[in-house]
């Protein structure tokens, strides 16, 4: 699917438990300028509901499991992350909708830009019209 | 202490759960080049024991919690880090280990440069020797 993309990241497990490292234009396309994370969702709670004009992110689920679905105009899929080795790219023009938190789960995102609530598309109506120029 | 502090971020509480946003060189001092998050580590084990020569970095429990021990060679500090919406800062020559992760805890660390294996100390005796010159 456009602008979606699983990325997996290098995992380094022993008796001390297990480490992940994730370096901003290394191992993502690009540079880490906000970090967020999401915990404590209840059961039935769904949120995103926005697409991004430019911002480009990567979700990362750390603990428990969490599902996403992603969908332009003419796409749509939902991916569940349950593995902490393992982050979902999402590009510029795709609707979210994140659901099915389980308990105790942590949702972590990586972000390429500071928070800019004008790159946000928060009318799914406004994102077909704009996105449909894209696809 | 010297080079550590804890750090208060936002935190977005409603009915769709916590949200917390961190931005670099806004809510931290430094830009985030590297993140890694650390999970699964048993009862019993501790890790760190060792120092960075240049790398700042702030380390926040996202689930769970987790003691750090902070050392330089004329003090020495326990701190519990069990809230997400706290950073601990560790900046230059300042000696940690990481113990008492509960289970299900996730310890995620911002730092600001790219692995570099040179920037690392991991003999104590070494590192009082270079940080004694220093505090």
């Amino acid at each position: 699917m456009y602008n979606v993309a699983l990325v997996k990241f290098k995992k380094f497990t022993d008796k001390y438990g297990h480490l992940t490292p994730v370096e901003g234009k290394i191992d993502i396309p690009f540079e880490i300028k906000r970090i967020y994370y999401i915990s404590n969702v209840q059961e039935g709670v769904a949120r995103g509901f926005h697409s991004h004009r430019k911002l480009h992110q990567v979700l990362i689920c750390l603990n428990g499991a969490v599902k996403i679905k992603v969908k332009n105009p003419h796409e749509e899929e939902v991916i569940q992350l349950s593995e902490s080795s393992v982050g979902l790219y999402i590009g510029p023009y795709v609707w979210r909708e994140i659901f099915d938190f389980t308990e105790g789960s942590v949702l972590l995102a990586l972000a390429s830009e500071y928070y800019d609530e004008d790159d946000y598309i928060r009318n799914y109506d406004f994102y077909l019209e704009e996105a449909q120029k894209r696809y």
